[in-house]
């Protein structure tokens, strides 16, 4: 009998890495270890200088990053007891548009004393909403120019992404760009730091930086149309070459092994970015199954075998998830969130208490009160916009709504109406890709949310009437990862030939099921209609109301 | 100098009834004591008999209002050392419509054992909902067969009025209607066990028994359209000679002077109703001038020179309020309400814990936070239908809707958004009037709330761009009732030729006036016009989800 193998996946999160060894042979999960990042999301003032950011800035510490090499992969070594050598490979997967300035050696700018206390010099978080200027002009310069690109991201470029990022760093401290030889996803920089070598990976290009296999990068004279300082901005401080997911960057090298107690030379594959590595370790390598990945936002993948345009999405991109096939990413932009707000703001004191009373979590409480209720029985509806809508509608400036309230109306009613909200809004999403040419017939689901609330997932089913099945793991992040490990490792030294395989052996779905039940359904079809309805009269311009409201509310606070 | 001389008020309300005892040459409040009743709202079980109410019925107990008799009125005299013989009139007001069945001799059917154990031998208090389809099919008649006094109630008798109630008591328990000489308002009850004369007011008849000085009580027909037993309902169970406000009902009996301690003979003023009373004792008796009494929901009244068709307004009667004068009343079913909801079902636990720790009220809590918001600043607009719509859409499968929430709102920024919306719903009313030629060029404001939410005040005086006056009492349906006493005991005995001269002399208001500001008005305008647009596409037709969605509650509950 052979040796087991094992492989590592690191899903380097918003907070924290957390590190998954797995069996190469099952996906079997043998250790876990979790790193919180010590500077974690810095969005007041920087380390050390304790120079005050302004509003809608995140930024990051690379330092951070690299204490998950030294502390977690340690760890579950440790716990596991497995030894260097029986591990293959390692791959990793980020959050995503995370982007930084190095120097030609891939220093980041912010470990240099002269730039430390440079608000551009560090990462850029994804959720750092500072370039929403620079969002803006882009998008409107393509439109003008007639880039068509634009197509391809639901008809905008979000203020998250790479080329945004990069033209506020350009914008406010353009000593900072001309000082930084790269700018790059932290995804493809923690690759460099464990392989010594600059690899850049196809997911995160397609999807944040206007990258397309067919097309390649949008020309040198969009970017000089931005700012002529931009013009070369891909062949001097990025780069054209880019690498498929599951190829092999590098091994490791002696630093990084001896950071990590692993062998030098170990295979560590391409970059990868969370929600899409998650894809294949759901199970999914084909179309026709969308993988819903449901935390305090959902993110919403389906693979297709052509390029079709569908309104809304956040991006499509050949290769981008699975090799052969077009990923299609969509996105609710606030689901947990939801609930968190309500818990947070709404929940009153006496439901608190008896929660305390029973010794129950409060979520599972309002779960608990909200799963008496029939659908239909609230008399609620609501539009899921307390954070704005990322797809279909793509627009940050609109906002929540509820309808329905009396005297009678009880809070769990309230909370149950924003779970039915966001499922009617990943209904709008389904029926939007069937519409356009991309087949979901089956759903799986993974992320924080299945775990914690079998309502939602029900109502979830009841809602889109499609059954839904939920990943085996729970952590789709880092066993995706530790998969694209195996497929970097190859098949020779014991690993698989491809994330078709790597999904079928290492992949799994639990025995539960959520199939849509009948009644329920049909209540929701004539509640969906109404949804529709208010979506569309609130959404598409009929009553601008949300975004006249949301202009007021700046202008009052402005002249305050 | 002559004596002074005293008036009673007398104000019997939902619970309880509250006695005034008040100067006659200048309203002041000498000593004031209130009675609640033993038997309060009877809404679950007949009192003795313990006989189960159906949902919707609220009852009371007619001795209950003659507690109020025996001892509130002995406790005024003495706590005021005010002899009997310097007290010149006595005068009430009552809930509306608040009715029942009595032997010709005025005993109330309930007393007697025979019925006591019969629901509709009771007292139908004002908020007895149970007559819903007497309501429905009188109005489907009254149109059908084109009678026209509709238009003086909004298009619509509502259930809570008077004909339906006795339909009801005819259709559930015949026995009963037939074994009731009379039907009554409580109002007319009281003043016949003080004076031993029934003697009905016009107040009650116009605003709740479809009567008007110009075309009486509708023809027997319609009645027989109703139901043949009911044809000589007119002559055969009320009376078709009714009394003006302020006239002089007759003089307290013997046995009613030994109930209160007052002197035989004392002048007792024809019946009157709380928030009608409350207008002259707001110091208003002429047109412009609007009266909102506020508390869990908003009455307005307002006097015009001619009789005018107001779209949704809840009636219109000659003399109904001030002799000389058309009537007009228009109200708001949800005000307080809102906030009482909001604070029990939407007020997160840390709010409570700090208005614990500061020893304060929650409300004023919430309304300390909302102060310190800017108008438009939170972004929020909201419809003031949690308890439906009574003017001017008369409409009560109408309900409440919230819009403009993000993940930053706070509870304070919806306790202010619902306090908009109410007064948004205020200056709905007003326009209406106005439009419909009766002018309101100010407003009065009485009633619970405007002592205790200065936010309000202002939000009103903002919202709708007139200014505000507060009446000078707190207390405007005892302090009108006295002043209607001292007009019924007339000038030959100390008091006034008119309840005009009586309002000027013991009316007043307070010397706090809220204001327009301006930089507000002019936010609240644009807001406002976002509030009529949402009240006429959510209710005049353009989308009846809110209809819908409480069809299909009703339907899913009806199926559990």
């Amino acid at each position: 009998m052979d040796q087991a193998k094992y492989v590592i996946g690191i899903d380097f999160g918003t907070e924290s890495g957390r590190v998954l060894l797995a069996d190469v042979a099952d996906g079997r999960e043998v250790a876990a270890a979790v790193h919180p990042y010590a500077n974690g999301v810095i969005d007041e003032r920087l380390p050390e200088s304790g120079i005050v950011l302004e509003p809608d800035w995140a930024l990051q510490d690379p330092n951070d990053y690299l204490e998950v090499f030294k502390r977690a992969v340690p760890e579950v070594l440790r716990q596991s007891g497995v030894k260097p050598e029986d591990v293959i490979g390692v791959g990793i997967d980020f959050t995503s548009c995370t982007m930084l300035p190095t120097k030609a050696d891939g220093t980041p700018l912010c470990f240099l004393p002269q730039y430390r206390h440079r608000p551009h010099a560090w990462v850029k978080l994804w959720k750092h909403h500072a370039a929403q200027p620079e969002a803006n002009k882009l998008n409107q310069i393509a439109r003008e120019l007639g880039y068509t690109f634009l197509d391809r991201y639901g008809g905008k470029i979000s203020s998250e992404w790479f080329f945004p990022k990069c033209w506020q760093i350009l914008d406010e401290d353009p000593e900072i760009y001309e000082a930084a030889d790269r700018l790059i996803e932290a995804a493809d920089w923690v690759v460099w730091q464990l392989t010594g070598v600059e690899k850049r990976n196809m997911c995160t290009a397609g999807y944040k930086a206007i990258w397309s296999k067919r097309e390649g990068f949008p020309p040198n004279e969009f970017f000089k149309a931005l700012d002529p300082r931009m013009e070369h901005i891909i062949d001097e401080k990025m780069s054209r070459v880019l690498y498929p997911l599951g190829a092999k960057a590098g091994g490791l090298t002696e630093q990084a092994a001896s950071w990590t107690g692993l062998k030098p030379g170990t295979a560590v594959a391409i970059a990868n970015v969370d929600a899409h590595v998650a894809v294949p370790a759901s199970t999914v390598t084909e179309p026709g199954r969308m993988v819903i990945i449901m935390g305090t936002s959902n993110c919403h993948m389906v693979l297709g075998t052509e390029e079709r345009i569908v309104p809304g999405m956040c991006g499509c991109v050949e290769d981008g998830i699975v090799p052969g096939f077009f990923g299609y990413e969509a996105g609710q932009s606030c689901v947990g969130d939801h609930f968190a707000w309500f818990v947070e703001n709404a929940t009153p004191a006496p439901y608190v208490e008896e929660a305390r009373a029973r010794g129950m979590d409060i979520h599972k409480l309002l779960e608990e009160k909200a799963a008496r209720l029939k659908p239909g029985e609230s008399g609620l509806i609501a539009l899921d916009w307390w954070n704005g809508n990322r797809s279909v509608l793509v627009d940050v400036d609109l906002t929540g709504m509820l309808l329905g309230a009396t005297l009678a109306t009880r809070p769990e009613e309230i909370y149950r109406a924003l779970i039915e909200a966001t499922a009617y809004g990943t209904r709008v999403i389904i029926e939007t890709f069937e519409s356009s040419g991309v087949p979901v017939n089956e759903i799986v689901a993974t992320g924080g949310l299945p775990d914690r609330n079998k309502l939602l997932m029900q109502i979830y089913a009841d809602v889109t009437g499609r059954s839904i099945h939920i990943a085996g793991t729970s952590q789709g992040g880092a066993l995706g990862s530790a998969m694209h490990a195996a497929v970097a490792a190859g098949p020779e030294a014991g690993g698989y030939a491809s994330i078709f395989e790597a999904s079928k052996r290492m992949a799994s779905l639990r025995d539960e099921v959520y199939h849509p039940i009948p009644e329920h359904k049909r209540i929701y079809d004539q509640l969906y209609r109404e949804y529709l309805t208010l979506h569309d009269y609130f959404g598409r311009g009929a009553n601008d109301v949300m975004k006249r409201l949301k202009e007021l509310r700046a202008r009052v606070r402005a002249g305050s």
